[in-house]
């Protein structure tokens, strides 16, 4: 056992504080209301019955569906991992942060640095307006003492450090990049965290999920004076796919429908934990996925539906992800197409709790809550795609324009430099299907000039995900 | 103006009548239901709201799909038009009825043949156990008069004779195969016929979904006091794509958008038709379209959604279409993933009418009931792709072969056939990317003796489609 001992506490809010030192407005007029954030890893964006797959069956999310929002062009800040989590966490694009590398694009075991102490996480900005701030899940932002959840501003921690698929201790000859390979435990030497105590390795990860679950129903109940912060990012659908017994072979999608409709089961679990405790009309639960699927595992990956591509590139099918709202009696209702990234959920949340957003450093979430609450469209009319530090692609409006496009993640890189850029119409060709840079001159124009204009105005970090070596 | 001559009645029903003698048992004990059949034509797996489009909105027919059932492995019995509407009108295999070429996919406005006189429609089976019965829409299945919709037991009828994109007058050197080309009434020579009269040639396609929707709610009106047939197969999506000036620009995704959503806001007035007249409790309907996506004509064309292919293949794009059904109060609603096919509407609707399928002659429908008032699984456990008359593919629970495939359709036909069949594991694999035929030998030994009973057993008419020459 590796017992990471506590060193100090999480950065200086001054500024934040400073903002927020009146009675924060809420939106009930009485205690502000609790945020629960649940994501899937590398989940695509037709996994879901409400987002068209056929046979892999999701009641509850479908719930979340039907009675909340259901957002059709949500975002994942970054194809992969560690950059998705630093930016949904931070509400700021995750080159800003450090959170990249050049060759790197995620963390690993052996990597030296993690998401730095001067970064803001939501659950700092909660925690110092009052809220209790639990993460029950996978972090992958720096697995090392300085860098964990627990540094960063939340109360506890139950989960993985990192990627489920990572310290690998595969059989001779073996490769898990197969579907017809069968996983074991002991074939990954994972850690589970509790808190900054390792309390099993390897972590039997076929019982994650529900594990994970009771801890977050736990923290629900234990917290349902409130407000608090859930955060619950499940370590599945990531390869190597594992489900409890109870989902193992239930569904007829195969082990990767068995780990989706365990996640929807577990989302179930926290809305009843949620009715129990009388706190559905004082929380608002999203629902979204880090990055779309991992297409190379084949059927142990996820569809991205009608959307191009997958995990690892910049196509839609890469960071388009599925993003359900729901919060009974105050979210309105419906679908939308407005454009939301997972950052704005750190710009919504706080202001959901009354506060402000750090004004000492660029925020780039937005809040959302005009389309949350029917009251406007979404501020947010840009969607910019980096992968490796680099930005590969941009949207604006209905308009993306492809820089750079790679292949499939996990094949041979195949980056294609395109000068001019392809040009896609995300409304009529939300698959990516039909260049019209070359008749539509003056939009290329357009999306062209505000692309350069942000990457201009972007302020880059150095890469922290290349630092590896020792252990 | 030309006037079709009226001839002989519809064909003899003696046997159908002889199983009807004594009074029907109906679902509610008091009247049969009223049967509603919209149909949607070249509508792809993934155009609609409830089966992942992120951005055409279809807010009747995700109503259908909420207060109703979604059918998620759903199937047009053909991969395009004249095939897959004969057996939904004859609850047959096409090749039955002759509704097949070899060298022609499709009856044209220079076909010498139709849907012979022997065939019983659901029309006819339905007008013999008392109910009004009204086509308002594409028949397709012969235009000259021996074969129009009023000799095969429709009371009445307003449509189109064929598919809208046939009589062309294409400007010199225009091609329609582009989606920047403009399409205008008159370069289609299309006529507009009621009952056996033609009165507008060329149809006006603009307002083509108005109209329709205007006589179909007129005929409900007219008929409220049932039981009635009402079939409403629209001209659209199929290209030429026209909508009314209310949807032209009215969506986001184009004008294949704009008329999506104004097929949707024509099943709204029917369903809102039926809630005045007190029906909706009363009547079952059902939507579907009659093949997938014709997807050569790109940003005019819609999308599988995650389904491979589309219109004229026998992958799953070409022919797994949606399937709603709606009876508020008496279907179970939900989510299914049993198999049906537009066959199985005939069985269905006779079995609800209190009548029993004609019995001198194979029928291949089988009766959804048990599914759609939640007693039980699907009778269907088997889908047989028919091209040109050949098998080219068999579906037997969760697997599928492929014998022969093809291409998209509008290309260059790449016909391809395989010895061995390739396998996929629809269930596992609904996009049909991983053969696994050579890894899981027993289910292909099954399927692979499935298909050629199957395919024994199949009746086969003299092809009907290849007919052609005069005017």
């Amino acid at each position: 056992m590796i017992e990471f001992p506590r060193s100090k506490a999480t950065a200086s809010l001054a500024l934040l504080m400073a903002a927020c030192a009146q009675a924060p407005p809420t939106a009930t007029g009485e205690q502000p209301p609790n945020i629960v954030i649940i994501t899937a890893d590398d989940m695509g964006y037709g996994d879901l019955g409400s987002f068209g797959h056929p046979n892999i069956r999701t009641p509850h999310l479908d719930r979340m569906a039907q009675e909340g929002q259901r957002w059709t062009s949500f975002y994942a800040q970054a194809p992969v991992c560690s950059p998705s989590r630093a930016a949904l966490l931070t509400g700021r694009v995750h080159l800003r942060s450090g959170m990249f590398g050049r060759r790197q694009a995620v963390f690993f075991p052996d990597s030296r640095a993690g998401l730095p102490d001067e970064e803001v996480t939501l659950a700092e900005a909660l925690g110092e307006l009052g809220y209790a701030t639990g993460i029950v899940g996978k972090w992958h932002l720096g697995h090392l003492p300085p860098y964990l959840p627990t540094r960063h501003g939340f109360d506890s921690w139950f989960g993985l450090p990192y990627s489920n698929d990572m310290d690998q201790n595969l059989p001779e000859g073996s490769s898990n990049q197969s579907a017809s390979f069968e996983p074991k435990i002991e074939y990954w030497q994972v850690p589970l965290i509790r808190n900054e105590t390792e309390v099993e390795r390897p972590a039997d990860q076929t019982s994650l999920t529900r594990r994970y679950t009771e801890e977050a129903v736990a923290f629900i109940e234990e917290h349902r004076d409130g407000p608090f912060l859930l955060y619950l990012p499940h370590s599945m659908p990531h390869i190597p796919l594992f489900a409890s017994d109870e989902f193992r072979g239930r569904s007829t999608a195969g082990i990767y429908g068995d780990v989706i409709e365990e996640i929807d089961w577990s989302v179930g679990q926290v809305l009843a934990a949620l009715d129990r405790a009388g706190l559905s009309e004082r929380t608002l639960v999203v629902f979204t996925s880090d990055n779309g699927p991992w297409l190379s595992y084949e059927t142990h990956a996820g569809t991205p539906g009608l959307l191009r591509h997958g995990k690892g590139t910049t196509f839609e099918g890469g960071m388009r992800v599925p993003g359900l709202f729901w919060w009974p009696g105050t979210i309105e209702p419906g679908v939308t197409q407005e454009i939301g990234s997972t950052m704005d959920l750190f710009t919504t949340a706080i202001t959901l709790a009354g506060g402000q957003v750090p004004d000492d450093r660029p925020i780039d979430g937005v809040d959302l809550g005009p389309v949350l609450f029917g009251e406007g469209g979404s501020p947010r009319d840009v969607m910019a795609y980096y992968r490796m530090g680099e930005l590969y692609a941009f949207r604006q409006g209905r308009y993306k324009v492809h820089f750079v496009t790679e292949g499939r993640y996990g094949l041979a890189p195949e980056r294609t430099d395109h000068d001019p850029p392809l040009m896609f119409d995300l409304d009529e060709d939300p698959s990516e299907r039909f260049d019209v840079a070359m008749e539509r001159t003056e939009a290329l124009a357009a999306v062209v000039a505000a692309a350069e204009q942000y990457r201009a105005n972007m302020t880059v970090a150095e890469p922290l995900f290349d630092a590896r070596g020792g252990s």
